[in-house]
């Protein structure tokens, strides 16, 4: 079967993100006022052939805290669902 | 009201994506088989202060569309919610 996985890495709560401190900053100047805690991350999409679900999410897991994160500044989250064949990008 | 917006940014179909690829080249090497169509994107998390939902979507969907992506190679994809007081983080 193959799933379709979604990792969001993002910053531990505490690090500083001068990305999402700078579009805050900028947002006022720009007509967007009353908009806070902007935090910038990372996503990552891809496909996992695996023989079930749990299979598919504790390989996609290791991917995304292994691979796509830095854990010692970032967290990730998982979220996976089957793909079906034909569906729309 | 105060509203968490979550928005992906996402490179177009069709769109070359060099992270994406380099990091599926790696995967076999790393001792993960199976990993296909691996695609890189940003994410950004924030709060909007907004008299209801509605003008929450309207102002978060200015933001990601406007300011977040580049919408001449990416998408966005906004999605909201109520941000509860004392919510965790």
């Amino acid at each position: 079967m193959r799933f379709a996985a979604r990792v969001e890495v993002r910053l531990r709560p505490g690090i500083a993100d001068p990305e999402g401190a700078t579009i805050e900053r900028a947002l006022p100047a720009l007509g967007f006022e009353g908009v806070h805690d902007v935090r910038a991350g990372r996503s990552f999409r891809f496909e996992v052939d695996a023989a079930d679900e749990q299979e598919a999410r504790r390989r996609a897991g290791e991917i995304a805290h292994r691979l796509l994160a830095n854990p010692v500044i970032e967290d990730s989250v998982l979220e996976l669902e089957p793909a079906g064949p034909g569906e729309p990008d």
